[in-house]
This record gives C-alpha cells, structure tokens and sequence, in this order.
C-alpha cells in the first residue's frame, strides 16, 4: 500500500519533469540555470491519466505524412534537438559545452558547494567528475571495475593505467576492445584530444597504399565469390547475381542502392549542392526536418523500412545487408541505423589515437584520481528529495527526512575477483550515475523512480558487439607477392608454390611456422581445433597487398579490419579479424577461448588465403560487450518506437538523481555522445540547489 | 573461381529444392517417398534471377488485405501447411508419425541399408536416429555434450543417466534447466510419454488450492502496487491505473485487452462456439486462413501489431506487454508470438514429468546408447551428392567422386573440458543435421550449401532466455499465516511480528535462518552481496497459501514460478524465482552465481515478502541457453519476415544432409516440434536413395 501511494505522488513529479523534457529534451542542461534541473517547478499534474500517451493517443490524425507515428509532434521535436544537440529554441550547446571544457562550469548559478557521487568512470564519469571537481565540489567518482576506467574504451595492451600483463606475444603489440575510431566532426572529443595533447593519425576505414593513397582494395567475399572492393564498385555484377538480385540491380554497387533509399530521407534536413555532396539546412529548418523523419518513421524498423517504404526485395535486401552491415540489425530502429549510416561512410574522416583510445581515459584519469574508488560497484541506491516523502519502507530510515544532509545513499560491493566480497556505502548530497541502463535494471532504486524512468531502464535495448583480435608476426596484408615469396620460402623452399596451388599441408602443421613467430603461444588444444576446421582450396587469392582498411565477409567472421599504423618497433601486427553485432556476435560467444581463436582464423583464411597461417602467434584477444560483467551490451540500440517513447525519460533528473552516459544522448556508442552528456550532467548537478 | 562456378551450379539444385519446398514443405516428409529428397528431381533452372524474390517482387500487386507482405501466397500456404503438420493436399501428417512411433518406418520405398550419422542427442535426434536403428541403418549418434543427452530438454538433478553430482542442499531436490509443461495437444510427445510409460502430472500453470482447484491467488507486483491475480482480473483498475492507461481500459484486465486485439486475427481459422469456446474452422478452409495471417502478418512486428493494427497506446502496451509477457520480445516477428500466445492459455492443459522431464531424453537414450558418441562436437561438414561436382579445392579430395563410399565426412573435437583436446572423424552416407543454426554457423560446411539455406543458418534469430531457481528448506508459498507464525518462532520467538511490521533486521543476518535449513550451502560472498542490495519495506504481504502457478513482476525476475508438486521426502521445494527472456535474461547473464542467487531473492521478496530469506538453503542453479555453448539461445524466435524468407529453406536437404531440430518446425523451443521433425528427417534419410 504504501508503494501505490508513493507511487500516486511520485507521477506529479514525473509529469514535470516529463514536461521539462520534452519541451526541451536539451534544455535541461542549457547554460541558462534558472531554467536547469528540478528546481524549475511547473504546475503538478497529479492524474496519472493526463499523462502523454493519453493525451496523444495512437492513431489521432497528425501530420498527414505521418498516420502511423505513436508521437507527437513536440515529442518529435524534442528527439531531433537532442540529436542535433540545439537547446529549446534551436540554438547549438556545443560552443557553450566546449566554453565549459575550456574555461570550467559557470560560477554565477551554482547551487553551491556540494558533495556529489558519480557512478561509473566511463568517458562520461570520469568527465563530469572532472568538471565538478574544478567547479569546486567534493566528488567521489565510484567504478565496478577493479584496475581500469574508461568504460567501453579498453585496449588491451601491456601496462597502461589498468598495469595489464602483456597483451600479445610481442610486448608492444596494442589492439582496441572498444572504441577504435573517433569522427572527426565529432567537436567534444577533438576538443580533448587536442586539450590533453595527445597524438591522433588517420584511421584508415578505406585501406590505402604505401603513400596512403586510398585503393579500396581490401576484398569482399560473398557466396563464395571473392573480389576486390574497389572492383565491385567498379563492376558489381558478379556479386550482385551471386545474391539472386532482380536485374534492374546488377549493375549498381549495394551501397549506392542503398544511397538511392535512403536520400529521400536525407532530404528532408539537407540538400544536395552545386558538387553533388550533402548540405545541412539551416538550424530551424533542420530540426524539423529530422523531426518529420522521427515522426514518420520513429516506429520503423530498418528491415520495415526496406521492404516497404524503399520496396526492396528480400535479395537485395540481402546484398544491401551483408556489404553494408544491416543484416543483424534490421528488427532494430530505422532511425539508429540511419543516423549510423550517415556517419560511418568514406566522406567522414576518422582518427585512431597513438597507444590506444585508453590514453583518452589516462588523461581524464590523471585529473580525478584522487577522488576514484575502484572495484565498488553499485548494488543500491536509496535517494530523498523535497518534493517527496522518502518511501524506505523502515521506521528507521524517516531519519533521512532532513534537511541538511546526505540525500544519496549508495551501496556497493567489491566484486572480490581476487579475494573477498566487500560491502561499503557512499553518500552524498546528489549523484551523476553513468551506469548504462542494461546494468541499472539489476540495481535496487528506493524510492521507485518515476514511471517514464523505470520504463526506460526496463526497455531500453542493449545490442551484443564482438572483436576477436588474432596477433601475427608480420603484417602479411601488407605484403606484396615477391615479399610473400620471401616470406614463405624463408619457412622452408617451395612452401611459397605449393599455397598457391592450394598444395600446401591442411592438418594444421604450419601453424605459426614463420621463424619469426615466438615459441609458447600455440597451445596443443589451438592446433587440434584448428585442424579439425581446415579450410583448403584451390582457390587462394592474390596478395592483399594494401595498408589499414577492412574486408567484408559472409562468414561468421563478417567484417576484418587491419590497423592502420604500423607499431613502433614490431613487423607484427593485430588483426581485428572478426567484429560482428547482435546475433552475428552471440555465434562468437559461447566458444572456449582455444576454439575462438582457430575459428576466427580459419574465416580469415578464406577471405586472403590459408597462407596467413604461417604467421599466426597464436595470442587471440576477444571482447565480449555482452558478456562484460559492467557494461552489458556494447550500447544502447534502440528497438522500433524508443526514441520517442523513452528517451526524455531517459535523461531526465529524478530529484537528487543526474543521469549521464552515452545512452543519455542521441549518439550511443560513440564518445562524442558519452562527452556530450557528461558535460550536461556536470551542468544540472552543479546549478541544482543543495537539496 | 572455382567457388563461384561451383555456386552458379548450385543455384540450379537450389532452386530445385526450393520447388520441392515451397509446393509442399511437409511434403518433403510425405509417406510416398517418390516425391522425398533430392531424388525427385524437376527441371533445372539454371539463371540466378529466376529465383523467387524475382518472381514475386515486393509491391506487386497481390491480395487486397495483403499490400505489404513480401510473400507470394504459395509461400504463406506453405507456412500454414508447415505450421498445421499437414502435407501438401492438407492432409494431416500426423498420423502416420503416430504409426511410424508405433509401428516403425515403412518397409517399402526404403532406398536401402546406409550409413547415417545422426549430429546432435537432442529430442529430434535421439528421435530420429531410434527411428533409423529400428529400420536397420547403421546409425552414429554424435553428441557435443560429454555427459548427457537431451538437448535443451535438462533437469538439475541427482544422478540421471549424466551421472550429475548433487543439484541442490537436498539430494532428492531437481528443477528443469530447460523444457518444464508439455501442452495435452501435443500429441507426438503425449504419445511418447505413454508409449515409455512415464509418469505425468498436471503443471499447474494458475496456482491452485489445497485440493487442486485453481485460485489464480499468486501474485502480480508492478509499478510499486501488489494484488493477487485473480483480484487484477476482478478489479483491475489499481494496476492498469499504475501504468497510466487511458480510462477506456481502467476497467478492462491486459488479457482481455490483448484478447480483444488478437481475436479478429484467430477469426480467419477459427470461430467462436455456443460456448464461447473457439472451435478451429475445418481444414482446408483452416490452412487458408492461417496463409492469410501469414500474409497479412508474415513481415510485421508484435510492436506494429498492437500499435498500427489495435491501435494501443505506449501505456497500455506497457501494461500488456509487462502481463502477458510480450515486453521483450515487442520487436520480433509477430507470427511467433501470437502461435505462443495461443498455445500458452488458461485454457490449455499442461503436463510435467515426475523425476524431471529428462525422462524423456532417458527413455530415448536407453534406445540409442549402443550408436552414441558423447563429446563429439562438430566442427566441419564435407559431403558429395551426385548432381554436383565435389568442390573441396584440394586435388587429393577428389577421390570423394564416386558412386559408392562415404558422401559425408564430419570432423569433430572432444571439448576436452577434462582433458586433451582430440580430434575424430565420422563418416556416412547421409547425415541428418540436428545442430541449432546459431551453432552451425560456426560449422564449416564445404561445399557452400545452397543460398537460401546460407541465408537461413546466417539470419534465423535466436532468443535469450535464463532461469535463476533458488531452493528453500520449505515449500513457503504453500504455507498460510498460522504455519508461517509456527515456522518463524521457530526461529526465534517473535520474529513472525517483527517481519509482518516490516522490523526484521535487513542487514542478511537471517538468511537461511530456519533450523531445518542445512549448514554450508550459503557462501560469504553470497552474504555480502545480499546485504548489499537488501531490501525492506514496510509493505510486507499476507500469505501466499498456494500451491503451483506463478507470479508476475516488473522487476528485473519478471516471472516466478512455483512448483506444482512436492517432491517424495523432502519437505523444501526449488523456484524458478526468475525466468525472463531477451534482454530481460541477458540482465541476468553476467553476474557471478555469488551475486546472482542473492538478487534473485530479493526480486523475490519484493513478492513474496522478505520472510522467505530464512528458508533460503544458499543453493541455487542457473541456466543461460545463450550462454550455453551447445544451444546458443533458447530457440529459434523468427524475426518479421523470417517465416516467410526461411522456412522453406531450413528444412530443405543438401544432398546428403537432412535437417531435423525444433528450429526446422513451426514450433520452435517445443519438444512436439523437435519430434515433428526427427519423424519427418528420418522418413527423408530412410527413403532417399543410397547416394
């Protein structure tokens, strides 16, 4: 009984907090504090019924173009500011977010010194924390992980902040677990890079020669038939009918079929110019360009999208899903894959940084370790805030009942990976809490949170991403044939023939057989997996012969990408050799590390040739999103209908409760988003008066 | 080269098969063998483009109700044929599989005594391999587990025939991992079940009383509000207030309203009695109508559907979804869900098995031990058939061209989870392939199958689903609050009123507090994790006092199911405190046991109340079906569009291969489909010629 009546009262509060939100899903960290956070009272609804859904119910004529929509169009609205990243009146936040990165937080507005709990030194933890300690206020920054921070950018490597052992055979051998490339229209994270000084360089999505000349030449390898990339965009035919495709599409590459689908869509936030390339519209034009495009197709899923509004056939629905990495995310939202789409092509450029993206947390880690407790992680959070009478359910606990205060209890658990559990609880006046919402669905929140919230961390959809990352002695991609003739001769005369006859031993014995692969890292249990899935044929290609760059193939391994720089000091290298999302991903899950490894060069193989044995050093990486006990998912990927649906409540504060990560923001994923929405958590926790 | 020209002649066995298929997909397991397998050879097509998305494209004009479906009507009938085990003239097959149970595969049309391997021990291929053993054929039984058979049919239990250690604190305790009610309709595992003279009993899916009378008295705990089920039925206002449902719906309960939506899809195959009671319309008029579901329907979402077509709001779609269990699976395909829906009623009785449904898998492997190979996994797949050349790229394979001699090569490892890796290789003359697709995409199949059958192993969805059942020293749901005082100052006198006042300490030290409960099953670490994430709350319940059924929750347990009969001797009982699929289950997936069992408590004395701790005994047993390596996912659960896109193509021979599994069905994580199927693979394998 008294969860129901809390449960009445708390939805006046979620109703103004809805409303903040939705009229200004931005502006709730806009740089104008009297407008910020829960302080900015509007008048109580206390009916759950006037709640929004009932107040648009589905199915009400809106905008002719949109019969289908669930949402309104201010909700619409609301989705493309904060995509775009524009407060309520369609101005840009970014300039005043990169003032705050620059020059600190505002000091007229704050709500004065306060002690504050951040939970999860992510990119988006580690960055609010940061700002809230140059602001003045006393943090704590709280982190499940054991040894390192940095959330889902991890690289795996010897030493760094985390102290790792060795990572590959060879010591100074690096390879990202998570985030490998940074857009460079991404401004928060340029912004950083360059404040902190660290040394970024291209990362080649294309593959290019040795000028770094982009060639295009890594290859496809579909039903069979393999061929380079640049070639199938020259003359897709061969391909193209190896799909079944109808013949009005023989002869037009899968990506420009799907350009012709998709810039329908585009044109409604942008026009084509005198060059042929994309321009954004202006601002108040573009918000509501991408708005009608939220309300039209919000509830769309991408494989709904293809078939029904571009009219594809389920062949070229195929063609267009393996060569442009829709496939395993077609029941997922249109609206995701197209903002993803739009971003992740040869027009944007990309940076890697030097060492691994880890050095970004280093840097943001040498400013707050001394307020970071590692290897606590969140179990419970019990809050009170004045609009509310604090519902614990104990007599006991009406203590929190005060004024002045802690209104943040947070308990945790040393997880005890090397010893024994421990429980220890923090508290605070309010807390940032980062946790990706996949990990908060486990943590009890006392008081329930409002309707809206507890929907979101219930739903809200966490995709699986997997890299297995296979290290070799030489970056044999690169190698042009009198090199591979050297190479491979120097393993013992003649080997160099008898692969490319496809003559060459199948049982496994040239396993790392390079002289230059180190002893110790083929374990017997490797070599018997391995042979058990040779791969041997006659038809084994030419050298790759290129630098950085990625093949696409419809084996499980479906995308293999090589890195773009060389390491310094190594002829070796780490192959990402197979990164693959949602189902594509779980099929790499359940293996034994010794079977994962020979598996994923075996799907190698078929794609450059069954030669790259010779130089395999038998030290795999792999990265499960899924299966990472802190992080539950790579992202956020929103299923059909959730932008709309969930995502005011996503960020919205509930009392003494900020809400930040990259699943905050409308760029899941992507370190810009986590940046954007640490910058704007720092901003409601640091103007919010102390309770 | 050699493997494109290879697929251009694939294309045209591939189309071939397709005919086969998609006239008829039973029909491929008809009991006139002239029609079965590759033998019943049509004309070759040879071109690409003649295949059927080229045929039928999407938008083309087809039936009015249908404008978007992007499936031919043959294709929908053969999906409604598939789904009502009917062959291609609707008549039923399931009668002649009853004979074959009973009376063996036919004598006649057998293309002769061969050589089979039979991949995977679960039902469909304990099944079929007894089935092709009774027949004559030399039979090999390859299983990947190295102690058991079954498949995701698994009892955590003492002993069995995989010899397990001690499931629970109590020896004579067990629960089901996997497969727990078996629906009266299923008539081919009903037949079974009497057939080996297995003891069945009612699963009481609605809670019952003292003398088996269904009360429906378990409870439903969401948004803070906690009613008995039967009372929601009754008086459903204060939980559909909760989620904010428009007043049209205050009064009406979710199964209702869900009713409502579906009841005018279940008028195209069935109608309504006198009674009330739907009758199924007779048969042909029952095919067309499913095709016209399917049609209708094939490509769509549950989300679309009860959006666009029921028009239902976001609220009330959280009301049903939470209810009825539709919330995680919203974005996959709708078909699925409203066959499970159908199935899963008040209305249908079900029936477990005393001692654990592996008594079933006992029953099968008592027939089958002699041809069993435990701890063999597959790792790749070779075979020949006559229409095509052996395209294995290596000259010395070539031998594998002849008329007699193996046509199928299967290389599998031992695990060796308990010691050496080893390798070992099977051969035959036909294969029947068992192994979920998610798990054969991992399987080298050389040479490429066909493409429809590539599509189907790379694309066809698999749902998460994990089980958290904890044990108790008594059956505490059973008891009402006399027995509880009774139980409680047992413990400690007064402890009963301290509980119902919500004044029990809530710092874990009660946990497993009763004398009955064993010492030594309850770890430290499970302590602390449980302290720190307690919960209390004044808001304790009344007895539960029931007997079976379950409770429903919107916490991260989401269903709770009691045991519907005590176990021999053993005063405790094991509940499933948490069954959740999707993402809801992959919440659960990444904790260590010593956080899991105690999180699953608390979920369940948000329930239940927290006085149910000092029954805990600290044994507890999970079961992740994506994480298991073997299963990779609970079933098969199609996307939109898959049952028209695969269907077809899953079950479709290669040759010498044939596909069996519940996945090759249209009853996906049912044994009756499993069984459906080993019956329909064993008549193709028996019937096909020698190769």
């Amino acid at each position: 009984m008294d969860d129901h009546r809390s449960e009445a009262r708390h939805q006046s509060f979620s109703r103004r907090q809805f409303g903040v939100a939705a009229g200004s899903v931005a502006g709730a960290a806009a740089l104008v504090p009297a407008v910020a956070g829960p302080a900015a009272a509007g008048p109580a609804v206390t009916a759950p019924a006037a709640e929004r859904s009932v107040a648009a119910p589905a199915h009400a004529p809106q905008a002719p173009q949109a019969p289908r929509s669930t949402a309104d169009w201010e909700t619409c609205l609301a989705v493309a500011r904060a995509l775009l990243v524009v407060d309520e009146h369609n101005k840009p936040l970014v300039p005043g977010y990169l003032k705050i990165l620059d020059a600190g937080l505002p000091r007229t507005g704050t709500g004065g010194r306060k002690k504050i709990l951040v939970v999860g030194a992510g990119p988006a933890g580690l960055l609010a924390a940061w700002l809230l300690k140059r602001a003045g206020h006393r943090v704590t920054l709280i982190e499940a992980n054991g040894n390192r921070v940095g959330g889902r950018i991890k690289t795996f490597r010897t030493g760094g902040h985390e102290g790792a052992a060795q990572a590959f055979a060879d010591p100074k051998q690096y390879a990202e677990a998570g985030a490998m490339r940074i857009p460079g229209s991404h401004p928060l994270v340029m912004d950083l890079i360059a404040r902190f000084g660290l040394e970024k360089r291209p990362f080649h999505l294309i593959d290019v020669d040795g000028e770094g000349k982009p060639v295009n030449r890594a290859w496809l390898h579909v039903n069979g038939v393999r061929e380079r990339r640049a070639d199938y965009a020259r003359a897709p035919r061969r391909v193209n009918r190896s799909f079944g495709v109808p013949e009005k599409y023989w002869d037009t590459p899968s990506a420009a079929i799907l350009k012709a689908a998709l810039d329908p869509v585009r044109d409604e936030f942008s026009t084509v110019g005198p060059d042929g390339k994309r321009v954004d519209k202006p601002l108040p034009e573009r918000v509501e360009g991408w708005a009608r495009v939220i309300q039209r197709f919000g509830d769309w899923s991408m494989f709904r999208f293809l078939t029904e509004e571009a009219g594809l056939d389920e062949r070229t629905i195929d063609l267009v899903g393996t060569l442009e990495n829709l496939t395993s995310r077609l029941p997922l939202s249109f609206i995701h894959s197209f903002i993803s789409q739009s971003l992740i092509s040869p027009d944007t450029a990309f940076w890697e940084l030097a060492g691994g993206t880890a050095v970004l947390p280093d840097a943001l880690l040498a400013e707050v370790r001394d307020v970071l407790r590692l290897d606590r992680r969140a179990t419970r959070i019990e809050y009170w805030h004045s609009g509310r009478e604090g519902d614990t359910g104990r007599e006991g606990d009406t203590a929190h009942v005060r004024a002045r205060g802690p209104h943040v209890w947070i308990d945790t658990v040393s997880e005890g990976r090397d010893g024994k559990v421990v429980r220890e609880q923090f508290t605070g006046d309010l807390a940032v809490v980062t946790v990706p919402f996949s990990g908060l669905r486990q943590v009890q929140v006392r008081p329930l949170m409002s309707y809206g919230k507890r929907r979101a961390v219930a739903e809200l959809h966490y995709d699986s991403a997997t890299k297995v990352l296979l290290e070799f002695a030489r970056r044999w991609w690169e190698l042009d044939e009198a090199e591979w003739k050297r190479e491979l001769d120097a393993v013992r005369p003649g080997l160099y023939e008898a692969y490319r006859k496809g003559a060459a031993p199948a049982d496994g014995s040239l396993l790392g057989a390079h002289p230059d692969v180190p002893d110790g890292h083929i374990s017997d249990a490797q070599r018997t997996h391995y042979a058990a899935s040779y791969w041997a044929s006659r038809d084994q290609p030419e050298a790759a012969d290129i630098v950085g760059g990625g093949s696409i193939a419809d084996n499980s391994n479906r995308f293999l990408i090589n890195p773009s720089h060389p390491v310094a000091g190594s002829r070796g290298g780490v192959v990402l050799a197979s990164y693959s999302w949602a189902d594509d991903a779980s099929r790499w899950d359940s293996f034994d590390d010794d079977a994962r490894y020979p598996h994923a060069l075996r799907g190698l193989q078929q794609v450059y040739g069954q030669r790259v044995e010779v130089f395999y050093t038998g030290a795999g990486r792999t990265q499960s999103w899924l299966r990472d006990p802190y992080a539950y998912g790579e992202a956020s990927v929103l299923l059909p209908g959730q932008h709309t649906e969930l995502l005011a409540a996503i960020r919205a504060q509930e009392g003494p409760l900020v809400f930040a990560g990259d699943h905050t923001s409308v760029k899941p994923s992507w370190i810009e988003g986590a940046l954007e929405s640490g910058v704007r958590a720092a901003l409601e926790a640091h103007t919010a008066d102390r309770p």
